[in-house]
C-alpha cells in the first residue's frame, strides 16, 4: 500500500517542518530529505514555486503525489504507512478528538507562537533593529491565553493532548511550543501541566526530538539573553 | 455503527454552523437543533460553557460524546454515518486533499472573511459607529488575496476545491464566502472562477443551502446598502 519512498522539503526552523521529520524518523518511513533554507529565500526559487505555488514548506511528494500543509501530510502518512495505531486512532470518536485540537491548532496554537517569535526574533534579526516591545507584550499575552486553553480544555487531566497517548496533535503542538523556547523565552513557566506534557511528549519521540531542533538550539544560544 | 441521533448547537449566523447544518440536512442524518444565540450572549451561559468551556458555536453531541471545532464534527459525521463518499473520500490521496483545505483554511479563508465581517458589520452595529475605512480596505485586500489563492491553488482547473465533486472543504469554505456576499459585499467580483465554483456548490447542495442562509440574508437586507 505504501508505494515509494516519500521526498519532503523542510527547514528546520519551521515548526511544522520539525513535526514532519520526527514522525518520518520516529516511524522509520523510509524518506529523504531537501532541505529549502527560508532564511535564504529558496521557497521562493522557480523550481520550489513549481513544486508549491504558495512558497510554503512543509511540502512531501510520494509516488508523484504532491501534498502541502503539515496536518494534511501527518494525517496521510499514518493513513498510509504501518505506523502505531496511537498517532491517529482509527476509532471515529478517538480520531474526532485529533482532528478537533488540529482544527485549532491553526488559528491558536500556531498563530501565536509565529507572532511572538516574528517579533522578537525574525524581525530583530531582518531589521537589526530591537522587538518592539509593546507589539511582544501583547504577542505573549495572547499566547499566554492559548496556552491556558490547552491545559484547560486538551489537557485537563488526561497525559496528553486527546488522550491518554501520544497523537499527531502532540507532535504538533510542542514543535510550536518550541519555537519560543528554543529562542531562549519561558512561555512554560506558568503552565507546569505544559511544562509535564512537554517532558512527556519529549520522552516518547526520543532521539528524533533532539535531532529535529538541535538547530534551533543553535539558534537560541547565539541570540542576545532576553 | 451511527448510534442516536445528533444533537447539535448552533446559531445561523456562524459559517461554520451553517456548514454543518446544510451537512446534516443534505445527507438526512437525523439530529436536532438547538440555537445558541451569539447577539444575546446565550454562548457565554453557564450552561453552554458546562458544555463548551471555549464558550463557541457549533458543538455536537452524538452518544454523550461532546464535540466542538466544524471541521472536525463535519469529518466524524462523514466518518459515522453513511453518507456519499465524495464528501471525505476513504482513498488516502483524494482524503488528504481535503485535509489539505481544511487545513489552509482556517488561518486563511476563515480568518480573513471574520476580519471583513467583523469591520465591516459586527462592529459598527455593536458601536453604533461607521466601519473603520483604512482597516476595512485592507481586510477586503487580504480576503482577495486568499481568494486569489483558492482559485489558483484549489479550483485550479476542476470543478471543487478537492476535486471533480464537492467535498466538506467546498461546504467549509462557501459558507465563508457567503459572510460577506450575504451582508452585500461583493467580494467575488473578480473571481470569476470562485463564481462558477460558488453556483456549483449551491446547486450541488439545493433547499438546505437556501434555508441555512435565509437568516443571513434577512440581516443584509435590514443593512444600509454599501
Amino acid at each position: 500500500m505504501a508505494g515509494g519512498p516519500v521526498k519532503v522539503y523542510l527547514d528546520f526552523l519551521s515548526q511544522p517542518c520539525r513535526a514532519l521529520y520526527i514522525f518520518l524518523k520516529h516511524n522509520k518511513i523510509p524518506h529523504t530529505v531537501q532541505l529549502v533554507a527560508l532564511r535564504k529565500g529558496e521557497h521562493k526559487s522557480p523550481d520550489f514555486t513549481r513544486l508549491n505555488p504558495m512558497q510554503r514548506v512543509p511540502v512531501m511528494e510520494h509516488d508523484k503525489f504532491v501534498l502541502t500543509e503539515s496536518d494534511a501530510i501527518l494525517k496521510y502518512l499514518a493513513n498510509t504507512y504501518d505506523v502505531a495505531e496511537h498517532w491517529y486512532p482509527r476509532d471515529p470518536k478517538r480520531r474526532a478528538r485529533v482532528d478537533e485540537y488540529t482544527a485549532w491548532h491553526h488559528a491558536n496554537t500556531r498563530l501565536n507562537v509565529v507572532k511572538v517569535f516574528m517579533t522578537e526574533v525574525l524581525l530583530p534579526m531582518m531589521t537589526g533593529q530591537p522587538a518592539e516591545q509593546k507589539k511582544l507584550e501583547q504577542a505573549l499575552q495572547e499566547l499566554d491565553q492559548t496556552l491556558k486553553k490547552m491545559e484547560e480544555m486538551f489537557l485537563k487531566r488526561q497525559a496528553f493532548l486527546c488522550g491518554d497517548d501520544i497523537t499527531i496533535a502532540d507532535l504538533l503542538a510542542v514543535c510550536e511550543v518550541m519555537q519560543p523556547l528554543g529562542a531562549g523565552r519561558d512561555v512554560l513557566k506558568n503552565h507546569e501541566q505544559l511544562q509535564n506534557w512537554k517532558s512527556r511528549v519529549q520522552s516518547a519521540l526520543g532521539e528524533p526530538f533532539n535531532e529535529a531542533h538541535s538547530f534551533l538550539f543553535k539558534l537560541g544560544a547565539k541570540k542576545p539573553k532576553l
